[in-house]
């Protein structure tokens, strides 16, 4: 089997069907924190700025029908599919898998189910939106663990390091965390345009004797692995690599890397909190702040978490974007961008193709050791 | 047994047999990145504020007798403890077990295990650090795990959470969590004062069915162990809530808590280059900062990681706080006055009773249960 090099190029649109060079997104209007209007609003600055773009909109039509009327920019390029119920953050992903039909995330995940859109974007329940992501779209041949990559700010030279598994399970053995670093690889390839990204194993020391039995043991593996994936391994890393420049993708189980995502935004939040206090104290200070608005600016757009709304589940049959819940029209057009991004370079068929060959090379391999008598 | 309420109190000064009222700390003045001068102008700042301090000073004599030589505030109130060897952060903590007499940070801790002075400080190696304290001043009895406790900033009251385990072990079963708790929340009393600190676990979500197994095992236990342990129990809490208000004591395994901890700081240290980078662009932005200097200042001082310098390990015959390897002399004396608070407020006999009582209670329960016949 040939693998197709995963780096992006212009090739796929157009697969589905769709008018010449339009990528079709199938979007979940419902479930966000500040509901369709935001959502719809996030449409058309997409739309705006992006003519190849085009979407397929999941919800309640009475609700959705007025607030598409209402923007020209969106007349021909959005279809409303109506559904009459939402999933709300409350709801249990279990109970959703079995009577999520008819919600608007449900009907969201069908499109690409369908292969009416290339990729699916919701802002609701992310438990809920894996369930139903996984029993719709299922596994990739080959893959034992979804995961979610998210995007982090960072010294590295894109200005962002990948990091995965941020939340699909709370746990993860040696085989998947080889795996996460396969395909987190071919994330940051397609998504951050890096020829061969560095990838590290998230640990509580550099040394290689350190840490759980599962992260010695895919240590051991990874070599092979970064072969056949075209990357880089550069070892064990540590919390504060992850907005360091060391790495470019930092692999983990998904309570660690929940733990570290939610952390490093709180972390974030108190000090543009402490900042803002800092300079609304006295007349003097307030004077000063006028002064200095535009570093604070320029400050503000670096640190602004909208930027890069947008939480990938890889290992799937089609790719599904997590929009943060409290994304406004900002954060909702940031995960449309990351979406058609990844619809434009056929994303969803490198990184099959990558994880079927990293399959084959560690079956090849323990053949190999199989034959030399060694066990 | 009767409780010894363990808030504050300023009755345990003198029983180690010092001038009335001193309290004296041992101190390793090697193994730190920044070499024994830094820790003498610790030393030295603290002696300065605080006239109830004295020193064991742990090192090399040729070198240190010289450095304390100089500073008159010292006259009288360091011994030298000469030690011809240093720990270095490259040393495995297993072979400092083994080999590690005549070194430093041994003879620091020793100081202790005599009872000649009450706590230890140390810069160097954490997990020498940690071998050493364990095979010399051993578990407190009923303690299955010690934990390292940090201070992290926050928007509680007090202005700082207490975390812990963030770095003694890769894992934590329920009990040791439990456990954690217990001792977390006695830290919290005597080192923030805090007369009935608020606890949570740290989690991926606050939903009680969430998490791995040993988190919903620690989950049930804990209401009978609050009763006893003095401190309310939140329920699970996420990375967010490490510097917000909702709790003031964080508990989690020694793996998830060295991950956030790094993160966290990793994230602080690159919002501080955003910030001095958004401030040195032009001519204007230079002025600007300059009008700013006033809220910059502030700004800084509440971001300054060495104001909170100082790990405590906990479950210990004995206390022993780990300065940051890096700290120079405002972050020893940050140490130093931990090390000091926790002496004076006779804190390590505060927390043993606890951990007995909390002990003895978890017994009866277990016993009630064996007699209403439900296993």
């Amino acid at each position: 089997m040939t693998i197709s090099p995963d780096t992006p190029a212009e090739t796929k649109q157009g697969l589905d069907g769709q008018a010449a060079g339009q990528v079709v997104i199938s979007v979940d209007a419902m479930g966000g924190d500040r509901g369709p209007a935001s959502v719809v609003a996030g449409l058309v600055l997409s739309a705006h700025k992006n003519p190849r773009i085009a979407f397929i909109l999941h919800g309640d039509e009475a609700v959705l029908a007025p607030l598409v009327a209402k923007h020209p920019e969106l007349s021909g390029r959005c279809t409303l599919r109506h559904a009459a119920r939402t999933v709300s953050m409350e709801d249990k992903p279990s109970q959703v898998m079995r009577n999520g039909q008819g919600t608007s995330m449900w009907s969201c995940i069908e499109s690409v189910k369908q292969g009416e859109a290339t990729v699916a974007v919701s802002c609701g329940n992310t438990g809920a939106l894996m369930a139903i992501s996984m029993i719709r779209l299922r596994k990739l041949p080959g893959v034992n663990r979804p995961a979610i990559a998210c995007l982090w700010p960072s010294r590295s030279a894109g200005g962002f390091n990948v990091m995965l598994d941020v939340g699909a399970d709370v746990k993860a053995d040696a085989e998947d965390l080889v795996q996460f670093a396969t395909m987190g690889a071919s994330y940051a390839r397609n998504g951050l345009n890096l020829k061969r990204p560095r990838v590290g194993l998230l640990n509580v020391g550099t040394e290689e004797n350190k840490g759980r039995p599962e992260l010695k043991q895919a240590y051991e593996m990874m070599p092979a692995v970064s072969a056949v994936g075209d990357f880089d391994f550069v070892g064990f890393v540590e919390g504060g690599d992850i907005p360091g420049d060391r790495v470019d993708v930092i692999v983990t189980d998904g309570f660690s890397g929940n733990v570290a995502l939610k952390t490093g935004e709180g972390t974030a939040k108190l000090l543009a909190d402490f900042m803002r206090e800092a300079f609304s104290g006295s007349f003097l200070t307030k004077i000063a702040a006028i002064f200095a608005i535009g570093a604070l600016r320029r400050l503000q757009k670096r640190m602004d978490p909208r930027r890069v709304n947008g939480g990938v589940f890889l290992g799937l049959n089609g790719t599904v974007v997590k929009s943060h819940g409290s994304a406004d029209a900002t954060g909702v057009s940031a995960a449309i961008k990351l979406a058609f991004d990844l619809a434009k370079s056929g994303f969803n068929e490198r990184l099959a193709a990558r994880v079927a060959s990293a399959g084959q090379a560690r079956q090849d391999e323990a053949q190999d050791i199989d034959k030399s008598g060694v066990i």
